[in-house]
C-alpha cells in the first residue's frame, strides 16, 4: 500500500483550515414548533396573514362611535342604547348605529359602524344605557387587523436561531412547522480490543478498561449542536473495522474515530481512505494532539482523534467543534475568557502548540490564579479537574510565576470552584464536601497537601495524623478518626494488632505514603520495633506488602473483599460500610489549614460554618 | 363564593418570596450516560474501582526491571532478552526475569516481575535482544492501578451539572446510570374559546386567533430547565376547565395557565384553590403582569400569568423562570446585562415597577443606544423585536434621553443586531436583509422611517416614493419598483387605471399613509384631479376603500384574493408573485438612507456593499 507521506507536521492553523474545507453540513429538516427552540432557520419566514386577523377591542368595555362620545366628560356624560354584546370568539352581528353602543370583550371583534371602544371603567349603566363618561377619538383602544404584524412582511430571516420570542412570533402567525438546518450527523467509533462499555464487566487482569471516548465525545457533539451516533466498538480485527467504518461514513456527516493507535487500525483507516476518499492531513503541532489525521471517507467527512481520553477531548474542542457549531449555523462560540496569573512556573518547550488544561482559583485578593492540571497522557480525569484551556505558543519555553495568561473556559457557564482544597482522602470530609456550593478536592494526600498549600495555589490543606513539620497556615477545625486493619468478616485470621502481620503469613495492604493513614502505621512500626528491640526494617520486612500503597482510603479494603490480601489499612467507618472486620490500632486528628490570605472567602467561610456544626456526624 | 380578598398589589420581591415558597422540585430520575449531559447529580458519586484497573503501559516498547537498564544510554546499551510480547486487551501470561523484556503494547497490562518500561524509540533489536539506550528509574512509562483514580474516591458531588468532561470521568469509572434530578414538570393550560392552535385554521371573522402563549411559554419553561407540558385549550366553558386544571395539578410539579381574563376563567380557577388549595396572592405592582395569581393547585404550585403574550411572557421570565431554574438544580442565569444610554426620552409613571422591553443599537461611536420597544399591551411580536429589559422603579416618573441604563438580555447568547433599518415594507429589501449577518428592520412606513432617522436611533431608513422634506442623511443606494393596481386575474373589471376606481363601483384597499406606494398613488389622485377640473377630495371621495390603509406591501393584494376587494395598490411583483393581474400607474424610487455617524459600522457597510451588486436582482 502506498501511503501519502506527511513528513512534516501541519500548523494548527492548517489543521483547522483542512477541516473547515470538508464540508459537515446535514440537509434541511422541518420540525414542528414544539421542537424548534434553538434550532436555526433556513429560509426567510414572511407573515401569511394579518396579525390580528380583525379590528379588536383592547379591553372590556363599549364598542360605539367616536362622534357619539364627543364633549363627554365625568360630569356630562354621553348616553348611548346598548343594543347587543359581543365576546372574544364570537362573529358580531350587529351594527352600531347612531347613539348605540356594544356591549364587548377584551379580544372581540369590533362590531361594524363601530370606531371606537370606551374602557367599561371610565361608564355606568342606567336602564339598558351606557353613560360614556369621557371623549375617545375614533381607533381608541382598537387594534386594527395587521397593525401587530401585516401579512406580506418579513417575520424571520434565515439563520436565525429560534429562541422563546421567535415562537411566540411564529405561533401568531399560525406557523407550525418550520424548515431548520438539520444538526450535523455525526459518526463515533472507538476502536481497541481492550474497550468496554460502561455499564458492562471489565476484567482488569486482561488489562480491559471502560471505553471513555464515545459517551465524552458524543456529549461534546450534542454540546456543539451536532447529533451524535455511536457505532459498536471496532476491535482491532480489520475487516469488522473497516466495514463499521464504511457504515458509519455512509449514514453521517462526519465521522470520528478515536483510539486507533495500533499499527493496524491506522493501516484500516488509511486504507478506507485511500480507496475512496482522500487524506488531506496526518500529525498537527499540538500537544497533545499529534496523531491526529483529516480527510474523508467516502463522501463524510473525518478525523481521526488521539486515544488517550484527555488528548482526544482536547483535539476535539480545539478543532473539531467549531466545524460542527458552523455546520449547525450556531454562533461562533463566544468562548468566556478569563483572565488570571500562572500561580506556579510551568516548563515546556517541546516546539509545538501546547493545549494545557488549567483550573482556577480566586485568591484573597479575588485574583485569580492560574494551575495547571496534568496527570499524565493516559489520564482520564484531568479534564473533570480543570476549568479551561490556555495556548502556550510553540515558541513558548516556560511560563513564569505570576505570568499574565488568558484561560478560554470550556464552556461560558463553567463556574470556577468557590473553593479549592487539597489533602488527605478521608469519608468524614467528602460529607463535609457535599454540604458545600461547588468545591473541589484533590486528594493528593496529607503531605503534598501541606506542600501546596505552602505554595500558595489552594484554599486548604487536610491532613491526618502526625505533621511532619509546623505549619504558619490556619487551623479551621478538625475531627478524629479511628484507624486500624480491615479483614475478612469474622476475623477468620484472628487478628488482634501489628504483630500478627509480622509473624503470621498474611498478605497486607497498604496506603501511599502521602497519606496520614500510612504515618500513623509508621509510628505504630516504629513503636512495636521498640518492644521489639529490633530495627524498624526488620518490622517491615517482615510485613507482606508493607511497601505497596494504594492512594484512596478505600482501595486497600477493596483487595481484602476481592481476596487480593489478608489485612487492609483503613478506618472504621470504612470497615463498617464494607461490611469487613476491624481491629482498632488508634485514632488520629483530620485537620483542616487555610491559607491565611484566604480566609474570607466565601468557600473557606462556608466550610469553617460546617466544620463547627460536628463534622463527624454521619 | 367566599373569595378571600387581596385589597394591595404585592410587591415584586413578595411576588418572588410567594413563588419561591412553593415547591416546584420534581423527583430523581435515572438517567444513561448518553442522556446525563447537562442533568444535575443528586447525590455524591464515589469511584468503586480503580482507573486503571491494573498497573498499564503508557507507550509502546519494553516491560523490564528498571535495575537492568541502570547505566544504560545511547553508546552503552543495555542488551535484554525479549521472551513474550503483550496487547493491549491481553491477561499476561509471563513473568520478567532479570535480563529479560517483554513487548508491550500501549495501553497493556503490564507483566509480573517488570517494574518499568522504555518507549520503542530508545531502542533497537537484534537477533530476539532488545537494546536498550537509556536507564529507566523504577515506575517510568507506567501507570499504577488507581493513579487516575482510586476506589473510594469522591469523584462527582450533589449537585454538579454534568459535562462532557464529567461524562468522561463517568465513563473511567464504568458508571452508566445516574441520579439526577428530575425537571421539573410544568402543565400549561391556555384558556379562551377565541384561541386557536398554530397549525390549524384560524377564522378571523369569529374573532379567533393563534394561541401564542401555549408554545411560547413552553419553549421557555425548557429554557430554564423544566419539561413542559401542553394541556389542551380550556374554552369558557366552565367544567371542562375544571377538569384540565385538575388533571395539570395531578400530574405536574407547577400548573400555568394565561389568558384567564374573562370573569368566569377567575371564578373557575378561585373555585378550585379555595376547594384544594391555597392562593397566596393575586395582583403583582409591575408593569405588565398586574394581574398574577400564585397559589396551589391540590399538590401543584400555580401561578396565573396574564393573557396577553407579551405580558405573560414578561412574568413568566422575571418571576416563573427563576424558581425552574432553581428546582431544576441549575445555577442562576448570570443574566447577561449590557449597559448602555436611552436613545430617546421614556414618560412612565404608573407607580408600579416598570418590566419595559427594550432593543439596542450600537451608535458611531461604538456606544449602545437603549430604545423601547412597545407595540401596546396586545402586541405579539415585541419581544421578537426586543434584545432584552430594562426594569424600571416604581418611583422613576421617566427616563432622560441619554441616561444610562442596565438591559438584561433575554438570554445570555442574545446578539444584539448588526445593523437597525427602519422604514418601507419591500420585497427587494427583504432580499436584501437575507444576504446580512442578523439584521433587524422595523417595517414602520418611509415618513415614519426618516422621521426615526432623523431622532437618530436607526442605522439606516428605507423611503420609498417622493421625499417630503431634505434630508441631511447620506444615501447608500436604491432601486426602482413599478407599482400601480392588483386585481383578480385577467382583470375581470377591466381596470385600465386609477381613472376607473373614481368612476366604477368597484371596491379598492390602500396602503396607510406612511408608505411610499400612498404618497404616489397620492400624487397620482392629484394628477387626475388637474385633469377633471375638480378638487383632489372629489376623486378620494368617489373611491370606495380610500381610506382604509394596510400597514404591509401585500396586504391589500391578500384582500383582492380574500374578495374582500376588487382592486388593492401594490407592487408589480406582488402580483406576479401571487398570481393576480397588475395595472401599472408608474415607478417609485426606493432608497437606503444612512445616519451619517453609522457609515463605518460593520452592518451598514455590509449593506451598502449587497446595494452596490444589484439589489433588484430577484
Amino acid at each position: 500500500m502506498d501511503r501519502k507521506e506527511f513528513r512534516d507536521l501541519a500548523s494548527p492553523e492548517e489543521a483547522r483550515e483542512a477541516i473547515h474545507s470538508l464540508s459537515l453540513e446535514g440537509g434541511v429538516d422541518r420540525v414542528s414548533l414544539s421542537e424548534a427552540r434553538g434550532r436555526v432557520l433556513v429560509a426567510r419566514l414572511d407573515a401569511e396573514l394579518d396579525v390580528p386577523g380583525f379590528d379588536r377591542a383592547s379591553l372590556d368595555g363599549y364598542a360605539l362611535r367616536a362622534r357619539d362620545t364627543f364633549g363627554a366628560d365625568e360630569a356630562d356624560p354621553a348616553t348611548l342604547e346598548v343594543t347587543d354584546e359581543v365576546h372574544a370568539g364570537e362573529k358580531p352581528d350587529v351594527n352600531v348605529g347612531e347613539g348605540e353602543a356594544v356591549e364587548i370583550s377584551t379580544g372581540a371583534v369590533m362590531p361594524s359602524g363601530a370606531d371606537a371602544m370606551v374602557p367599561v371603567e371610565r361608564t355606568d349603566t342606567a336602564d339598558g344605557d351606557v353613560l360614556v363618561r369621557t371623549s375617545v377619538a375614533p381607533g381608541d383602544n382598537v387594534m386594527f387587523a395587521g397593525a401587530d404584524v401585516a401579512a406580506g412582511e418579513r417575520a424571520l430571516g434565515p439563520g436565525t436561531r429560534i429562541t422563546p420570542r421567535d415562537i411566540g412570533l411564529l405561533s401568531a402567525l399560525g406557523i407550525d412547522d418550520v424548515p431548520v438546518r438539520a444538526n450535523p450527523k455525526v459518526g463515533i467509533v472507538s476502536t481497541g480490543d481492550e474497550l468496554v462499555r460502561p455499564g458492562e464487566d471489565v476484567d482488569s487482569e486482561r488489562g480491559e478498561i471502560y471505553d471513555v471516548n464515545s459517551y465524552t465525545i458524543a456529549a461534546g457533539v450534542e454540546d456543539a449542536g451536532g447529533e451524535a451516533v455511536l457505532y459498536p466498538h471496532a476491535g482491532d480485527e480489520q475487516a469488522e473495522m473497516e466495514r463499521i467504518l464504511r457504515e458509519a461514513a455512509e449514514e453521517c456527516d462526519l465521522v470520528l474515530s478515536s483510539g486507533s493507535t495500533s499499527a493496524s487500525a491506522v493501516d484500516v483507516i488509511y486504507r478506507v481512505i485511500e480507496e475512496q476518499g482522500e487524506l488531506l492531513l496526518h500529525g498537527v503541532g499540538v500537544k497533545p494532539g499529534k496523531p491526529m489525521l483529516v480527510g474523508r471517507l467516502e463522501d463524510s467527512a473525518y478525523v481521526g482523534l488521539p486515544g488517550y481520553p484527555v488528548s482526544a477531548m482536547m483535539v476535539f474542542r480545539t478543532f473539531v467543534a467549531p466545524a460542527i457549531r458552523e455546520a449547525a449555523g450556531l454562533p461562533e462560540t463566544e468562548t468566556a475568557t478569563v483572565g488570571g496569573r500562572m500561580a506556579r512556573q510551568e516548563r515546556y518547550g517541546e516546539g509545538r502548540m501546547r493545549l494545557m488544561p488549567v483550573g482556577v482559583v480566586t485568591d484573597g485578593d479575588g485574583e485569580t490564579l492560574v494551575y495547571p492540571v496534568d496527570k499524565g497522557s493516559g489520564a482520564t480525569t484531568s479534564l473533570a479537574e480543570a476549568d479551561g484551556v490556555v495556548e502556550v505558543d510553540a515558541e513558548t519555553d516556560y511560563l513564569e510565576t505570576g505570568e499574565s495568561v488568558t484561560v478560554s473556559l470550556f464552556s461560558p457557564d463553567v463556574r470556577p470552584p468557590t473553593l479549592l482544597g487539597v489533602g488527605e482522602d478521608d469519608p468524614t470530609l467528602n460529607r463535609l464536601l457535599d454540604g458545600l456550593e461547588n468545591p473541589r478536592y484533590l486528594s493528593v494526600g496529607s503531605r503534598p497537601g501541606l506542600r501546596r498549600l505552602r505554595e500558595g495555589v489552594p484554599d486548604v490543606a487536610v491532613v491526618a495524623g502526625p505533621l511532619d513539620r509546623d505549619t504558619d497556615a490556619d487551623e479551621l477545625g478538625g475531627w478524629e478518626r479511628e484507624w486500624g486493619l480491615l479483614t475478612r468478616p469474622g476475623n477468620p485470621d484472628r487478628i488482634e494488632g501489628l504483630a500478627d502481620l509480622v509473624d503470621d503469613d498474611l498478605r497486607f495492604v497498604n496506603r501511599t505514603t502521602d497519606s496520614g493513614l500510612r504515618s500513623s502505621l509508621g509510628n505504630a512500626v516504629v513503636d512495636l520495633a521498640d518492644d521489639r528491640g529490633v530495627e524498624r526494617r526488620d518490622i517491615v520486612d517482615s510485613i507482606e506488602g508493607f511497601d505497596l500503597g494504594l492512594r484512596a482510603h478505600e482501595s486497600p479494603a477493596r483487595k481484602v473483599i476481592a481476596d487480593e490480601a489478608d489485612a487492609a489499612l483503613g478506618l472504621r467507618e470504612t470497615a463498617d460500610r464494607l461490611d469487613l472486620a476491624f481491629v482498632s490500632l488508634g485514632s488520629q486528628p483530620v485537620r483542616v489549614f487555610a491559607n491565611p490570605d484566604r480566609r474570607k472567602k466565601r468557600g473557606v467561610r462556608e466550610l469553617e460554618a460546617a466544620l463547627e456544626e460536628r463534622p463527624d456526624a454521619s
